[in-house]
């Protein structure tokens, strides 16, 4: 079987070097046109594959897919997810060899080729997943000893639990939106330390946290737990996501329950989602887990993958400037030791679901996937490319994350996700 | 226009006194039956309104009810909701004319009501609405000292931001279960406080939190919050909760994020959601708020509701005793209240959503919501009609949460929720 991951492949599509889509990636998503769409597309270079108009054109005919072509026009990839890991590949698998330089089948097409491919920049990019659940993880060393340093003990950074638990909790789903999304800065309760008691108002402390999620692919049964071995089964894919975090909210809010108001006030993710299929080639061994952790949780082999991250901040009319270079292989946790910890009290999961990885930091300041970490609490504020500087993120703000993997001549990348802020409602 | 709360109403279906489902309650549920379902049913004494079955007989015509009949054939009430307030409302004005003793129209067409009513020992009752979110909030100042003087400090007890905030979280909704689903006991992780690691196992303190839920009645905007005198207008209707949890993972999981895989492996709720339109006589005042809260939280008038609550224990094969008798009406925050504030940040609600109150305790130990507080963590072992006693719930006892509100001779139910624990699954 060829092998759709192959670096030397190469597209009948003019695809610059050093795109995020070239042939090896083709990730997921959905798109619309104002004459189509919700439909479910592939990235392929500055092109849109309309996997409706190329099921309706016979090009899937023989592949075993359920529902086609209807399951390909959808406002979201859950049912598409649904379908199972050998469907997601075998399309995978079926759209490599279309778009292959040395396969005329749609090239040749001229009808079809008009019909199927849709320039991205005329299409409006829609949330990929509606997240059936969403979970928010805690899985980066750095970021937990950072924020164990400024808010509890230098001494002991590191909660007790923490090395023996990939912590968790649970998100708001319903104000996930798609990059592009502009977010309204959050109203909310707040009180500083030597203040007698709250007030009610806009967020001083709203911040971006750079994360990667990664897509639930399969429905389980409540009761029963997923075996280490068989979590990466369950992931369909990734995206960039940024965990927008009202910190002066958080802060007087999340004792002993954890956060809510601090974060549900909206949540952006990138439009395509990398099949972890795509990223095969990337993996890396994640980093020394000590103690071992307990036998449910315990792995070999290489569950991190390399991914390599940024996030810029454009003032509104501004030049963009990048304040964090991180990378997803520092994860202290794997995603799939997320996914059985999720499920190993039983509890189920849906396609669709989101796991995010909580924030990624490196080793280095100018490796923290926030603007807490990064202008340490307000304290080393953070000069921007255009004279000011930022403690937290202003208003007219554009926060801008992307990311891509690069390795042996081959690269893919996962697009940005996008948000501006835009002011509190008055209240 | 008739009230359909009116304490003379009766019907010509023979509902014995002191039953659940009277006239004035018709509260709407989701059944099956071999032959038909899932649809939505009201319950009206020992039977289940087919309100599919009605719709197809044209008694609704007259009603503007969007996609009717096939908005009643769903596995789900959230399609139902989602036609917003003055549909459920005119639906069940319908529902009440058609059931009156002096209303001939159902009663004397024998096809129809052939038809139209199935026995409720005939049918299989499913879970009425889909969560689309799930927040479970911490409303009871009894619950929440309780807690406080059992782990922290008895001299501050409730936590600074108490009386300022109706504190809630995220909970997960996939494992939110109709009423007579077995619960599984979680596997999951502990560490006593004198242990040097955690181990994996089953937990050793799985608890019931009795709790009312209440179900979200309408989409809203990202951006928009709710202010709190349009609140109620939002909520649906009620049911029973029981929050299963496991004390053991709690205690070891929840700093600093909340609890997570302690609650996440089941939630229990009532199969019939009891409308606000039909709690109406049975508003009261809530407890004096001191401090006052803030501006956005500030409410007048009647917003708690007087409904009676008990908790029973019964192991396999053995009797039931009641372990727990408390009443809704204890709340500190009312459910407007915490709906205004989970939106306060511009969160966006969905129709479907469950939003539930925390454990309900009232003042005396005879009324405290959860094992935890009943059995005081352990240390006040609670005698069972058997001769047995629990300290937490064990395998194969059955726990079942029962509520009725009763005035001036008028008396609606909410049912029962019940769930069966069996034990974990073998590691």
């Amino acid at each position: 079987m060829p092998n759709p991951n192959n670096p030397a492949l190469h597209s009948w599509i003019d695809i610059p070097a050093g795109h995020d889509f070239p042939i090896q990636n083709l990730p997921f998503g959905i798109f619309e046109t104002p004459e189509r769409g919700p439909r479910v597309g592939v990235a392929i270079g500055d092109y849109v594959l309309d996997l409706y108009a190329v099921s309706q054109f016979g090009f899937f005919e023989d592949l075993d897919i359920p529902s086609q072509p209807k399951v390909f026009r959808r406002p979201s990839l859950n049912a598409f997810i649904r379908l199972g890991r050998p469907t997601w590949q075998a399309v995978r698998l079926r759209v490599s060899e279309l778009l292959r330089h040395d396969n005329g089948t749609l090239r040749d097409n001229e009808e079809a080729v008009r019909t199927c491919l849709v320039r991205q920049r005329e299409v409006q990019m829609r949330r990929p997943v509606k997240p059936a659940n969403y979970t928010d993880f805690y899985s980066s060393i750095e970021h937990a000893t950072n924020v164990g340093i400024m808010f509890r003990d230098p001494a002991n950074a590191l909660l007790p639990n923490w090395r023996h638990i990939p912590i968790g909790y649970h998100g708001r789903a319903s104000s996930i939106v798609v990059s592009g999304t502009d977010i309204r800065r959050p109203n909310g309760q707040r009180k500083a330390p030597d203040a007698a008691a709250p007030t009610f108002g806009p967020s001083q402390q709203l911040d971006f946290e750079l994360e990667v999620a990664f897509v639930g692919g399969q429905d389980t049964e409540l009761g029963h737990p997923v075996p280490l071995q068989y979590a990466e089964e369950h992931i369909f894919g990734l995206v960039l996501f940024n965990d927008w975090s009202a910190r002066d909210i958080q802060s007087w809010e999340y004792v002993p329950l954890g956060p809510f108001l601090g974060k549900s006030f909206g949540s952006s993710v990138s439009p395509w989602v990398v099949t972890l299929d795509a990223l095969e080639p990337f993996r890396v061994p994640g980093p020394v887990q000590e103690p071992e952790p307990l036998l449910y949780l315990r792995q070999t082999g290489e569950h991190n993958f390399d991914i390599n991250l940024e996030v810029t901040i454009q003032p509104a009319g501004g030049p963009e400037t990048v304040v964090c270079e991180s990378n997803f292989q520092y994860m202290y946790w794997s995603m799939a030791q997320q996914l059985t910890h999720q499920t190993s009290n039983g509890c189920n999961l849906q396609a669709g679901d989101l796991y995010a990885s909580g924030t990624i930091s490196g080793h280095t300041p100018d490796s923290f996937g926030s603007m807490l970490e990064l202008a340490w609490k307000g304290t080393k504020p953070l000069p921007l490319a255009d004279g000011t500087e930022r403690k937290f993120i202003q208003d007219g703000d554009t926060v801008t994350m992307r990311g891509y993997c690069e390795k042996d001549g081959l690269r893919i990348g996962f697009g940005e996700v996008r948000g501006t802020v835009l002011p509190a409602t008055p209240l």
